[in-house]
């Protein structure tokens, strides 16, 4: 082959990134081990067939062409209602860019916020394709700790002390904590951004999962609109992982640049799919509540299960469909632990390492499976770990 | 706004783009005033609805979650399968990476093939998005000509003589010209990217659109299977611009590249509109000679429209779906004739100016309505060129 850009080789950085023992998992389940599975962040129901039947409507009806590029102007006015609703900014159709998913739209900001070799912040804990998506962009990441000790929420000082740097992207509801930020903590993240003129990319697209007190988008804080680009999608709230159809929201101008990028990046998102998509937020609120439920009830059979023991300790599970887990009493590291847990008790977390080093010791448990099953399961974990400690205790020398 | 990257602002280049012609036709057009419109490659008939059943039952089935992000193995098996009828180079699965439509293709070769700051060389004419696309990978574009008076060809010494570059993006069968490169053109394409090290991004997307002669794909030239990404997608081939489902090919560690990056930039395309493209690629190649069929007819019309007078020429149109009529003879540009055929002839067709340089003078017709439409449209285009030209013999001094 010949030569390809140091960029592109670039992309997946060094080193393990946990996802082996996804594929370790993956492998068993193809040899016929039953396993248990909560390492992705996927529904365990099916896209519903209405918002099925609305796609093949649009589609008979023939939005089969190319579509309107920044997105068709119903999807483009129904994201502006729906995020003025959930954050209480004031929101236009023009101030909405429709992307391939959430993913795409993380991509496309980071090239809207920066030029190659300009610095980006990032929060740690993260979604593990953030440092990637980063640098494919040509920037360079820069994790910021979001500390176990401090409830995994950026502490103001800890961001005005990080390196020069033009934007700053955080998420909350948080993927893999299920932290949602505070009042308190968004203060400070504007505030940082307004006195560093940075750009925040504020991904959001577990907004509709909150179990604890509400959502806040850091866009509602004074001179965040004019810096501020969010980014959702409908695969957390409307169980669509696989129809790919997310948005960014920012000024107005932005929204152009980015205009200009997907001409180029993606000329457009299928139209019977954002037709679908207009649909799916017609349904509003309580239907996004309503796939929301699952987890809200397991959230509940995770706090019950971990109450009255205290080896395992769940981060503050305020909001998104995850647990993560404190194992340290174990006195192994995450993806020890995890190991463990897949060879011992065949099911399947991932790592905290993956997830960044402020939640290494930490394991990831996607709360993605029917409640009884989730429920063992998690009562196996917390007994492995149980039995774990115990022999640590008897044995510090060797283990500890 | 706070201030963004220089490369998304740098993304639409600078002065016109002979867009706005476009949109002046859609204006008419929504203000109510009939026109035919000949500006955009899109089939004058929608998506199969086989194909869409197809599309319906994957959604129904389940293929609603995340797909696999280089693109389901059935497709992947199924385009390269399709590549190596079409062009007799041997190709497996390894090779193919599904994209979100051939323009993502496009995008995601050039960030494959050059670092920021690179050059990456173009064949011009072009399709409008080529330059806009280079530069969004950071690389920048440097056209090389393909003249009128070459036949719309690349000449090997052009080719030889053109900036220190990393790649060179050709188009066969191209567009606007119509012209299909021969085996001279395309084996001097290759000796040139052997001699300079150069990677050739090879935009296939019309290889379903041969009126003369055969299709013929430069990786199946000594050297280049090593150097070659193609660029290919349904759009065409299968009338499904709107599900935006295209592919590269190239060497297996190329694809593992683009794997990582479509991670971050897309996170896999829809299930269901992959396994819909397993369907329409099944369908074979007697369907899309059929999906073909009209643009074979038109192009039977327009040289029957042309023979007979000697203002209006056409580039050789020996493949897709527009004739480029080189208007020079007016003695105006292709923008001012295109105007007043919008103005006087309510026909919009785009100039020549906008697909580069070395198509000064000509329009670009696609051939995109049905054949009785389309044969008047094209009568009265010339009669226009032929007044003007009658006028401009009259009265030298004040057109000429």
């Amino acid at each position: 082959m010949t030569k390809p850009s140091k960029r592109i080789r670039a992309i997946t950085g060094e080193g393990s990134d946990g996802w082996d023992l996804f594929y370790r998992a993956k492998d068993l389940i193809r040899q016929g081990v039953p396993v248990v599975e909560l390492t992705i962040g996927e529904h365990d129901v099916r896209t519903d067939p209405a918002i099925l039947d609305a796609m093949r409507e649009a589609a008979r009806a023939g939005a089969t062409g190319y579509a309107s590029i920044p997105g068709i102007p119903e999807l483009r006015a129904a994201v502006a209602e729906r995020v003025e609703r959930v954050t209480g900014v004031a929101t236009g159709p023009a101030n909405v860019i429709v992307t391939p998913g959430g993913q795409a739209a993380l991509y496309a900001a980071h090239q809207l916020v920066g030029d190659p070799g300009d610095r980006a912040l990032h929060v740690d804990p993260y979604y593990p394709t953030y440092p990637g998506t980063i640098r494919a962009a040509g920037l360079v990441p820069v994790a910021v700790p979001a500390r176990a000790e401090a409830g995994f929420e950026p502490v103001e000082a800890d961001l005005m002390a990080a390196p020069e740097a033009r934007s700053l992207l955080v998420n909350s509801p948080n993927n893999p904590t299920g932290v949602v930020y505070g009042e308190a903590t968004l203060a400070g993240i504007a505030r940082v951004a307004v006195a560093r003129d940075l750009w925040v990319i504020s991904d959001e697209v577990y907004d509709s999962q909150i179990w604890e007190g509400r959502h806040l988008s850091v866009r509602a804080w004074p001179g965040m609109a004019e810096r501020c680009l969010v980014v959702g999608s409908l695969s957390k709230s409307h169980a669509m992982t696989g129809s790919r159809l997310g948005w960014i929201v920012g000024p107005a101008e932005a929204v152009e640049l980015l205009w200009d990028l997907s001409t180029v990046s993606n000329y457009g998102i299928p139209g019977f799919i954002q037709e679908a998509g207009v649909f799916a937020l017609a349904q509003g609120a309580a239907y996004e509540a309503g796939i929301a439920e699952p987890f809200r009830r397991r959230r509940g059979i995770t706090q019950g299960v971990l109450a009255g023991q205290d080896v395992v300790r769940a981060a503050p599970q305020r909001g998104a469909m995850y647990a993560l887990l404190d194992v340290r009493a174990t006195g192994l590291t995450g993806e020890g632990f995890a190991l463990r847990l897949l060879e011992e008790e065949r099911i399947a977390v991932l790592p905290g390492e993956s997830f960044g080093l402020a939640s290494a010791g930490h394991v990831r448990v996607a709360m993605t499976v029917e409640d009884r099953a989730y429920e063992d399961a998690l009562r196996r974990l917390v007994r492995l770990a149980g039995r774990i400690a115990a022999q640590r205790a008897h044995f510090p020398a060797e283990l500890g």
